[in-house]
């Protein structure tokens, strides 16, 4: 369409940048002209969008030209190389990479909560880390009606979380265990299949590890809520899709389970299953809602509720809040 | 062994019998006569024990007949049945089904923690839910020293929790999908090949488990506690064997993460991985210690520390702690 946007993905050959162009395709997002671009390494190959087989190039400054947004479906390394360059050329960029999200000059959004900082940014807006996004959406519409005093949070994170190289490693390992063999851990620390370590991303000075940290701090700046005590430990587990979460909620005033999921019913983004009814990995998985089930009361504090969350990872964990993002910023899509 | 005990199992061909007499082979339970016992549908099937093939007989009162110890590897329709007439028979019974658990008249052991409550027992002893037992042998170290305030508790159960059937419908389902083929939830609600539920046992009126009342109440028994604020999120994983646990402990006084891994290096039954180290399922199948990693501070409460446990729950959490009763009772065995 000659009215849509020049659209530019860094990464499309991951399993973000694939789960980025299939939301793009579902939701109708106004492209113009599309830009694939990656590292030398995956330059050349072709991916599909709409039914139409594009080139990846290898990115460079000039690709950026005339770029209304640039999504970044890539680590810190590429991201905060080629961010710079595409803003001085006149782009939007929306980065899935870490590197951005806790500078204060960034926004960092999840358009169910936080959409209003859209409007403080200067060209770079970061999206969350996926297990920051479905936590935030779900206890977002809780805070708002009744405050926070803290944060407890156990995850159970899919292998898609590390990317297309880890579903593989998934799937040699389980092969390998139900034919008898030892399975062997190249990209892991340890064996995944019929196995889980509570170990995403490198350990700090206090024993937590990157994970833990993001979803503290990031949680954090995205609620506007700089000193909220959090607490979470992040377990890799042997699904392919979805990342599912055990929260407790302290509230500050009084909000009891019958009123919570009221609110939770109507909440934007969130998919409630009422009562002990409670979403899967494999329910979430190729959807976009927020899943939350088995609200209830956790009588061992003040004001305190526990929550299940699921959500699939590469879709609001990833692309489709970038996407979200993108709408928003340019007043498109649904 | 002519000064050996006679023994009686019933339920020696599931899971839990399986891990009982490999337990026992294992520590050389002083057996004199061992008589193998099963409802009618697995009396006349074989096993195995030290080398010889042993015939498993339709439990009737006869049997019990001079029998010094029972273990009951049964569910609590059998053992309701069958314990009083075992005890009535002169046995001291050893039930690890939750029939008599909560019984104030029957002490609830870990004998790491509590063997001083044998010395009340009337001839029934119950050994906890795995997912307690390797709670408690845990924190129950930490709490001696420093007193308890609260216990979160998130638990990642293997298949084998649920038994052997349990296992084999993992392997099916995860050959299933593999394979391209959409996997069948038999055994459990939901399929459970790469994926997971947070539904244990059934709901109580108010959402929570059987599995999370079972930590809640059993905990506090166990430690001695009655009123000790405990909330649990139960959820079962695609693995085979052992469960883990992340737990977020509350002290009455101050015990930072050094001294808390000095208690645990040289608890009775834990084996620490120290620093950053932590175990995983796969560690701990087939072995007795409780495993516990990742101790570090949990800076959003006072006194607040994070650990990570994992054990195998037909050996520590189920057979191994019953034998350990036994050898305790009878003061036999290592």
């Amino acid at each position: 369409m000659s009215s849509g946007l020049k659209v530019a993905i860094a990464g499309p050959t991951g399993a973000v940048g694939h789960a980025l162009l299939q939301v793009m395709a579902e939701r109708k997002f106004p492209v113009r002209e599309l830009v694939l671009m990656a590292s030398s390494h995956s330059a050349g190959s072709t991916v599909t969008f709409e039914g139409e087989s594009l080139t990846v190039h290898e990115v460079t400054a000039e690709l950026f030209q005339g770029v209304d947004v640039a999504f970044f479906a890539t680590g810190a390394d590429i991201s905060s190389r080629w961010i710079p360059v595409a803003v001085a050329a006149g782009a939007v960029a929306i980065d899935k990479s870490s590197f951005y999200r806790m500078d204060p000059a960034v926004p960092l959004v999840v358009p169910e909560v936080n959409a209003r900082d859209l409007e403080e940014h200067h060209g770079i807006i970061a999206s969350p880390n996926c297990s920051t996004i479905q936590l935030v959406v779900a206890v977002a519409p809780l805070i708002r009606r009744a405050g926070a005093r803290r944060l407890v949070v156990a995850s159970y994170q899919s292998v898609s979380g590390t990317g297309q190289k880890a579903m593989s490693e998934l799937e040699t390992q389980t092969r390998d265990v139900l034919a008898g063999k030892t399975p062997v851990a190249e990209l892991y620390p340890r064996p995944i299949a019929f196995n889980l370590f509570p170990h995403i991303d490198d350990f700090d000075l206090e024993g937590n590890t990157g994970e833990e940290i993001k979803i503290v701090r990031e949680t954090r700046k995205i609620l506007g809520l700089p000193t909220l005590p959090i607490t979470a430990t992040c377990v890799r587990v042997p699904v392919f899709i979805s990342h599912a979460e055990a929260v407790w909620l302290e509230t500050e005033e009084e909000l009891g389970p019958a009123e919570a999921q009221a609110i939770l019913s109507r909440a934007e983004g969130v998919q409630l299953w009422e009562g002990n009814g409670y979403p899967t990995p494999l329910d979430a998985a190729g959807k976009d809602p927020v899943m939350v089930g088995r609200v209830r009361r956790d009588p061992t504090v003040p004001n305190g509720l526990v929550l299940w969350v699921v959500a699939d990872n590469l879709r609001k964990g990833a692309a489709t809040n970038a996407v979200q993002i993108a709408e928003t910023l340019f007043g498109v899509g649904t």
